[in-house]
């Protein structure tokens, strides 16, 4: 399993990816699932992986090689015009890998499954959050609900929805995700830290705010205590049922 | 979907069920899913249903028609010395009802799916709770976790793993399970007020505290409006990420 957030904020994107991946619960290793691709000045792109990590690697190898190898006028996610030519280029990635791997993986009784947050900024365009799925085809966030979460996604959403306001700082939704992904990590085993995480201010054209949260991390430490007590003092305050 | 709570406290049992069912999205009703037979003074035997309610039901009336009409000698729910013996006659109803209609569900590609939450307490006994499974095989809590959840239980997971204590006061693990429900609530569409109740004291041997919750209920709007604004202030304190 896998759990990571996007978060589309008007200062900016906040992102973070957990690193656990398990083949069975008795083979468990450590994979970065955040992966940037940058020109600094001009474009970010960010991108969140979650699923089948064959496939996910394979998508990213096939982006990166187009990148390489493109031919004149060949479209890749470094020279795409916008944010929604990316998320084509990627699903169309997507659908390449089908193609190559999708009947043997369902041939051994596998699934090509995968999904991905992708986000970031291009010169003459706002900051972009979508969600990319299985079959290449994708969503982009909008005002309404300015988050998006892939894998396991249920145990941190309660925080998200009663908390995310556009309007935040980007520090401010640090916290915020960092305090979805505790919840997360206390319910699921095959979510796991450390934590990548970055911070993108809107016209920064930069991924220079990339860090990794670990497990004995002072921050995180704080904020995951810190929540654990003010959840048990704000249960405690409210009123019994009288019945 | 569903979602049912039982708790094992020191001073008894509290039992939570919403009554949403569905048959798609478009097809939503109301149904209780909490069922107590009791004998006053003796025993009291409380069921919290989940899955295919076609099945749930067959139980059910299985277990109410044994009672009526139970040969001499024959073990029922209401003349069993233990709730060991009470949630093996369950197990025993599931797996009958499996036989007259599990192949006939299988072949119209539906599933024999369904979880019970099953508490209660036999003179001689202490509160027992029990969670039984569509095989008929069960398991009961132990000290470690004191709650048991059926359904959709990820939402309001986080909450009860942070707050449960079993020397919770009843009317404090009755507000636990109402936030734990209103986490669920706010996530689940197929989750749905109101919400059936019972408060259980260790050796009462009655159900009389027993109650729903409707969408508009004071109390219950109380902790749920009280609960986000307390999140909001608790989330506020705490320091904002430094990078």
């Amino acid at each position: 399993m896998t759990y990571c957030v996007g978060l589309k904020l008007d200062r900016g994107l906040v992102f973070a990816a957990d690193t656990r991946t398990n083949a069975g619960l008795d083979n468990v290793s450590t994979f970065k699932k955040l992966k940037v691709w940058e020109e600094p000045g001009e474009r970010v792109v960010t991108l969140l992986s979650a699923g089948n990590l064959a496939v996910t690697q394979a998508v990213i190898s096939l982006l990166s090689e187009q990148i390489t190898d493109a031919a004149e006028g060949q479209s890749t996610i470094m020279n795409a015009k916008t944010m929604f030519q990316v998320a084509r280029i990627i699903g169309g990635a997507v659908r390449q890998i089908h193609e190559t791997d999708g009947e043997a993986l369902t041939a051994a009784a596998d699934s090509f499954f995968v999904t991905f947050i992708l986000g970031g900024q291009i010169k003459g365009e706002t900051p972009r959050l979508f969600q990319i799925y299985s079959a290449g085809n994708f969503i982009e966030v909008c005002d309404d609900t300015p988050y998006l979460q892939i894998g396991e996604h249920k145990y941190g959403k309660p925080i998200l929805d009663r908390v995310t306001r556009a309007d935040m700082r980007l520090g401010e939704a640090a916290k915020l995700v960092l305090l979805s992904f505790d919840s997360t990590l206390r319910s699921n085993l095959s979510v796991g830290m450390p934590v990548d995480m970055l911070l993108y201010n809107t016209d920064s054209f930069t991924s220079d705010r990339q860090f990794r949260i670990e497990q004995d991390d002072a921050y995180f430490r704080q904020v995951s205590d810190g929540w654990s007590n003010a959840l048990r003092d704000a249960f405690a305050s409210m009123p019994e049922m009288d019945v």
